[in-house]
């Protein structure tokens, strides 16, 4: 439909160098519950709207809203147009996905393609929320009631696994389990506490203690007692495992001991039982609400509480590297570097699946991802071994790899590394670089990419509502600048050099903090903060060449027949 | 239609008490490679051959051919006629299901029902085939044909799975892999092993050298070269392990050094190198052909004979068993006397196969398997203590379990357990005890009740050539006459209480043996010898009871959420 604009024009009959614009006002209304005939009178009303408001009014709107998304959104990489460039991409493909999803949540390619057919998996929550939870929070809890929404279909699926709580389907697009393979599917149990994960982060970065009370709290209590029924302890009560489970690398499956999905269930119980806690405490009618409905104890609490002070956490003494699981070491290793092997990725449409299972080869970051969730315990010099052994070991054949291995390299200091990985994840569309581009943007590597400049080179990190700034900065970047949006206040964050500088800049008066930058406690207000100190990412690429050396003598590469 | 005997009778019009015989002649051809037309010509042409012979030769011909596999193969209890007709009746249902089965194979359920949709798999060998080879061998040559036929498909498998050799297909109709589940499927790489241990037994017992040498002994190759590339030296060269497999046992899945696995695979590479190297020194030209079209090397024999050597078996020193896998005994044990389990039977119709697979829980006998066929250089005890943990944890929920059961707890003196797994087995259609006769008799179990009469009760055992006997009468039983066909001899073996007699009834004049009977070496002619000992059945059952409570205390039953 031709809209006032374009009849505005004088139109000519094909004449050279006229210039013309054409514009087409489309209108598009969804429901589940709403018949056509409504939702065609929907789609009429709201082109007829369009036209009354015009062209340059809803030009207008939009570019004010975009101007607000990019306010509050943007990353600045100073001194790269091309870089700045491809971040802005990522970050509109982020936007463009979730702003209208509202609570049907955000699938894996968002609205631009047909790949994974529309459904939604962990990414969101691992990839997408730290985005919106930190730049567009409205959009974020948006995303978690999406999944508040589909409690009752994931209680329904603990029980045809025999499992209590609640279990979040590993892909879906109505709430209901559609993955039709489980061993890269249901058994990714992980999913739950990504979620919970994914919920609490929220909350501490906006304070909202009502979503939380309200709603938040029975994803906690439905996703601790799954792992409680999943999980047991061994019989001196010291040790609480968790078998059969197959982690974010969908190269190894089920499994006992995934030291990711361990961490993140420890998270998960650890949460639940302190946020009941505390509701107890603080809320004891919001309390007693909860417990009449779920039928919630204290004894449970001490339960959650005992397995994840119990929770087992592979680790090899010898080779002083986290196991992936409990038997991933006694694996072959995939020699990756076999020129045959090259052409033949990704491996999982060249090889039959019990062969890829029975090497050490990776699809995607495991441990390294649980390092960059729940590291914070783990010396640097066990992540670098962890991160140099998991490294030639990994393909990449996921979208969702290279994003993690940057920002880890990145806190590690392996600075090439970390920017080869990032520039793989900035480009993986644009360039093409998966070569399935056609199926849809990878909405999940977007948000990854802003995590590897936030997460990675600004060196954010929030440990449980305590927010740290220790950036790396790349070599040659004058600077980076980076917005998140902390319990209400957008605060500005600069890394020069020499330098973080840290502002409000909207959201009013107020005070954000303490927040601990480069080691040194700031409370962050409306007037620039400046912390003096080396910014650079330090590079130690000898570090990860002596890691690689350790663990290079423990076993041999094999090669794969072809 | 009827036949001239129909015809011959005096039809009445419905005379009340009048006798009156039918008979129809029904022709059955069928070929992969002919066209209908013809086979509609074959059939005609074999109705007018049979209307030419007529009923009465037709009938006197096959009591004949039935007469002769009676002698050959009937076993008898005495005094026991409901037993003895139950046992007659799952022999019989072997012979229908093999004596025309050709090369075609024989499928699960025989010609009875559509159960498994006609497909074949390793029961044949493992619970069909000993039947067959010590009372019809030329049939079991034939099932063994079927395999060797089927080689080019089994070369192409493995290549798919990009290993060496072959991979015989776990179910199959045509020869190629028809199972949709590789967990409970391709990953019983046991086949292989099963095949090549069914060739070996049936040579030692025929010694059919001329069908080792010329097509046999592909399958050896082809199933050696294929657990060659399956596992692997671990770096000091001294252990050989088997990664990723699913053994007998279908309530575990994909796991590493799976004991009945390792066992078979060592007897499979063991007998493929002993038997080139004999080949090599005794049939050089045969060795040069079989090396031309296979380019088998020495080197290649020398490493089967060090893979064999150094083959892992799982054993754990602390409980003094052999775990079904190295992850075995870390997983929680099901709780199989939780009243509310006993309706949920077979599990896997009620829980979903994650859960399953999380526990110590058994489909069927798989380590018990193991020590029957490869059991020899187990010492009893921790045969017993073996026999006992899996005791509590099977299922029983394949009928591929109990006959195996009986055959383990008779050799181990647990008189009850025996008698009661061979009832099991013996009625396992005829009183209809797993609900699913109407799919078909279980050709694979009246296999299992011969093997329980002969090698359980009777205890008669092949060692790489070397027969034995050494029989555990059931209490009650004052005799049990069973034959074996031996170097072509047909050897009757009858145990009584106090003596063991054997005699050649068919083949001529000869000799065979010796044969080790109650740990004395005889060899058997036309005139019985005897044997004098006692034969019955020790009852051990404290044996039973005390392994059971050694084991007992090392972990704890739980009980799986409904």
């Amino acid at each position: 439909m031709r809209d006032d604009v374009a009849r505005g024009v004088d139109h000519g009959d094909g004449t050279r160098g006229l210039r013309m614009r054409l514009g087409e006002v489309v209108s598009y209304h969804s429901s589940r519950h709403v018949s056509a005939e409504e939702l065609a009178f929907r789609c009429a009303r709201t082109i007829n709207r369009a036209r009354q408001v015009g062209y340059r009014t809803l030009m207008a709107n939009q570019a004010e809203w975009l101007g607000r998304f990019w306010r509050r959104s943007d990353v600045r990489v100073s001194g790269h147009p091309e870089l700045q460039q491809a971040v802005r991409w990522n970050l509109f493909q982020l936007i463009q996905a979730s702003a209208r999803a509202e609570t049907q949540g955000i699938p894996a390619k968002g609205l631009t393609g047909s790949g994974y057919g529309g459904h939604y998996f962990w990414d969101t929550e691992v990839y997408a929320l730290p985005f919106l939870t930190y730049t567009s929070p409205q959009f974020s809890r948006n995303a978690l009631r999406f999944r508040y929404l589909m409690l009752p279909q994931a209680t329904e699926r603990a029980r045809e696994l025999s499992h209590d709580g609640v279990l979040f389907p590993w892909r879906t697009i109505n709430g209901h389990e559609s993955s039709a393979y489980y061993a890269a599917g249901t058994a990714q149990y992980h999913i739950d506490a990504d979620i919970a994960y994914a919920l609490m982060k929220y909350v501490y970065a906006t304070g909202d203690s009502e979503f939380l009370l309200s709603e938040g709290v029975d994803i906690l209590v439905g996703t601790a007692r799954f792992f409680m029924s999943l999980g047991f302890f061994d019989p001196t009560g010291e040790k609480f495992q968790i078998h059969s489970v197959t982690g974010p690398d969908e190269y190894t499956t089920v499994v006992n001991n995934n030291f990711y999905t361990n961490v993140m269930a420890r998270y998960n119980l650890r949460a639940a039982a302190d946020v009941a806690l505390q509701m107890r405490r603080e809320r004891p009618e919001a309390f007693q609400e909860l417990s009449d409905r779920s039928g919630l104890s204290i004894d449970e609490l001490d339960l959650w509480d005992r397995a994840a002070k119990a929770m087992y956490i592979p680790f090899d003494e010898g080779m002083q590297i986290h196991p992936q699981d409990d038997q991933f070491l006694n694996r072959q290793l995939w020699n990756l570097d076999d020129p045959a092997v090259g052409p033949k990725r990704p491996l999982l449409l060249h090889y039959h699946p019990l062969t890829i299972y029975r090497y050490q080869v990776l699809k995607q970051a495991d441990v390294v991802l649980g390092l960059f969730l729940q590291g914070d315990d783990v010396p640097a010099e066990i992540k670098k071994r962890d991160y140099t052994y998991y490294d030639r070991l990994t393909t990449g054949d996921s979208s969702l790899s290279a994003v993690v291995q940057s920002i880890v390299a990145a806190e590690l200091g392996f600075r090439e590394t970390a920017m080869d990985f990032f520039l793989r994840g900035l480009f993986l569309d644009l360039e093409n670089l998966h070569g399935n581009s056609a199926d849809g943007v990878h909405i999940a590597s977007c948000g990854g990419v802003w995590s590897a400049l936030v997460f990675g080179f600004g060196g954010f990190r929030d440990d449980y509502g305590h927010f740290s700034i220790d950036p790396r900065l790349p070599e040659g970047w004058e600077s980076l600048e980076f917005n998140v949006t902390l319990q209400g206040y957008q605060v500005r964050v600069t890394v020069e050099e020499d330098a973080v500088e840290l502002q409000i800049v909207d959201g009013g008066e107020g005070l954000v903090g303490p927040v601990t930058v480069m080691g040194k406690e700031v409370v962050v207000g409306t007037r620039p903060v400046r912390v003096e100190g080396e910014t650079t990412l330090v590079a130690d690429e000898q570090g990860l060449v002596e890691a690689g050396i350790a663990t290079d003598v423990v076993q041999d590469i094999v090669t794969v027949d072809k």
